[in-house]
């Protein structure tokens, strides 16, 4: 949604704020950063998450300062990048890279009931290794008292992207300085398998 | 530096302080998320920097509100985050990630001093593509004008990082369920020349 808060200073037309956008930026990271405020001091920390619909949930620890702070309510900013690319141009000032972010204001809502925390877990897990979830044994008691699963809703939410090649200004255009793309692309390498699994076939999923 | 605010509630064993593996999380990454807050409510923003010595360096245009008002000297936030591996584990509560993170703490030094401020925009750019910058034609007065670089020290810095296979409770590690690591990596594809280069040979440093 436009508001005030989603509305970038700079370059405005690389704003997104259509939910098939934004939900296809969110569905490829692999990590978000989100930030909450203690006296004009910003934190931030890394985290896993994955999108439900509307909503995204994140994880942690019931010990964890960071949730325990955030719980509470109080407002968050969630930051996801994804770089695709070095854009090299015939000048520094037009250099620039190829992404797609996406920033969510909001406040987190805590999820209490244990069949809704299960199936965030199922989504988080499932959001870096598809179809991993319901390969494992089920959650324990004690696990799921150990967890906390936070939700916040994209109703605050805007994407930013940036595509294609330099923007050079006319007059650089003829230097004879090699100007294009470097496309970057996150690779998944040959699974290594620990020492319980050295002698078991890969699971279809990580083939 | 360790402090109350860079020690982390969980997994202390996992926190580092000094600068070799601190600098080495920063060289390698190709963006930060710096954050801010106003009134409680943090604002985050992905942006490409560099480090020389002791201190990182953004750019901006003078007109960023988000520049405006980190330049106040307010306290931000600065996170770097390299994702190495998904962690697959017996348990959905043991999978995690290896990970190598940075969080700094800091304000905001704006660098007025030109051969200072042409000097941190070479650094930008060749740390997202080594040696560009000695290619490229020099700055204008009125490029240099446009842009504002912040500098950021490093004395409250800490890292955190994650390696190896998953650590499975003992009576799991019968399951049959496959465990190890799957590595991720960023890869640069082939350079996509625009119409300009087409015809050019590719630089040595693109090689």
């Amino acid at each position: 949604m436009q508001t005030s808060r989603t509305t970038p200073s700079r370059t405005a037309k690389r704003a997104h704020y259509d939910e098939p956008t934004i939900h296809a930026i969110l569905d490829e990271a692999l990590f978000c950063t989100i930030s909450f405020a203690q006296d004009g001091q910003p934190f931030s920390i890394p985290t896993a998450f994955a999108r439900e619909g509307n909503r995204i949930f994140i994880h942690g620890s019931v010990g964890s300062h960071f949730i325990r702070e955030i719980e509470k309510g109080i407002p968050v900013c969630i930051a996801v990048t994804l770089i695709d690319g070095l854009v090299l141009a015939k000048s520094g000032f037009s250099h620039t890279v190829n992404y797609r972010s996406v920033i969510i204001f909001g406040k987190a809502e805590k999820i209490e009931d244990n069949a809704e925390k299960e199936k965030a877990l199922a989504l988080i897990t499932n959001q870096l290794i598809p179809n991993r979830w319901e390969d494992l044994r089920p959650s324990t008691a004690s696990e799921m008292r150990k967890t906390t699963i936070l939700a916040f809703t994209l109703d605050e939410a805007s994407a930013k992207i940036r595509t294609g090649g330099p923007n050079d200004e006319p007059e650089d255009r003829s230097l004879p300085t090699w100007s294009g793309v470097i496309p970057l692309k996150t690779v998944r390498l040959a699974p290594e398998p620990d020492e319980t699994s050295a002698a078991m076939p890969l699971p279809d999923y990580l083939c």
